[in-house]
């Protein structure tokens, strides 16, 4: 059994949107993951078997948990969504690696929320990503990483005034262009290399990879 | 009739997304509306038997339209959506009003480039809307807007780095205070009053009104 503040633990969140067996499937939750239930989200954690180690939310929209959860309630008045309590407790207990499932579909005031929570969590050092059945959400500040290729598309929108990215091994390169949020220059591309490179050499992009 | 470049005509244009008869009854398509089917959106315009002025695209997606149409194609390779494509017909005849339906739903890439297309709308002068069975996605640069109150959400998020907002008559009221892209502040507020006032000091926001 692996400490709590193991800095090197990954933190799973359940949220209450919609969870399908493909993006469970791709998340791989392990035993040694730190898995959170964002209030609704743990009706999911017992619909797929598994046992949060930790429950918070304001359960406004879901009753809360039975007795014996390691439950924490907050009150309704916050300016923390569900999904962001439970990434300020991974933060707290040295997670720096998170994965969010049931952060999209259904509202998409709650999806826009979930991707600038990615953003909060760049920002503490920390990288996440939201799964659902058909993409992989990911916000990336400077650096570069490589994604396989995958049937589907890959595409990178600006977050922020002071994006700039290159794109290598796709369809349409591109070669330390700014990205802005008013011109969604970098929708649909397509992974022709068996790797494509993304660097953000400015600010941060938010990636989707989408699967046929 | 009126004529093709009457500067107070609507456009509203179809994409290939989920168009629901909610979203379609809100949209109230007129008969002196320009009406614009981006690539499979015009399976949509037949299925609600719609007559669309124009059908821009490059049916990549879904096959093009029958002949007599007035049907503009381009090429596959190209930096513009389906959707920026028809924005630009809509600006170029002179329109300064959008509503788009069918831009969300399925691929959230596609949705976010469509919020985007909505930022580039304002940019050009015009307002722009999306539209689907559970919510009203707006982008709003500097001025005042009020929306009357209804069971749902009311969301603002940042759209670049200068946002600064106000919000009245909500339940969880702002007072010149700046969004931010890495912090979800502004979602899921409520409207309480019987008219919310939303202002935006500067910078751009993305506001959300979703429906129960």
């Amino acid at each position: 059994m692996m400490s709590n503040t193991d800095p090197c633990r990954r933190c799973v969140i359940l949220c209450a949107g919609e969870i399908s067996p493909e993006a469970m499937e791709r998340a791989a939750v392990r035993q040694e993951d730190l898995l959170i239930a964002a209030d609704g989200g743990y009706l999911h954690a017992q619909r797929f078997g598994l046992r949060p180690q930790l429950v918070v939310g304001d359960f406004d929209s879901a009753p809360p948990p039975p007795p014996g959860s390691d439950v924490e309630t907050f009150p309704v008045e916050k300016d923390d969504t569900d999904c962001m309590l439970a990434a300020r407790e991974g933060i707290a207990r040295g997670c720096r690696e998170f994965v969010i499932l049931g952060g999209t579909g259904g509202r998409l005031d709650h999806t826009l929320a979930n991707i600038q929570t990615l953003a909060w969590l760049w920002q503490q050092g920390a990288r996440g990503k939201l799964l659902d059945r058909e993409h992989d959400i990911l916000v990336l500040g400077p650096g570069r990483w490589e994604f396989p290729r995958h049937e589907g598309y890959l595409s990178l929108f600006a977050l922020g005034d002071q994006t700039v990215v290159s794109e290598e091994g796709v369809y349409y390169p591109l070669e330390r262009h700014p990205l802005t949020c008013s011109f969604p220059l970098g929708v649909s591309n397509q992974i022709t290399a068996p790797r494509a490179s993304i660097t953000v050499h400015a600010g941060l992009a938010i990636c989707i990879l989408y699967y046929h």
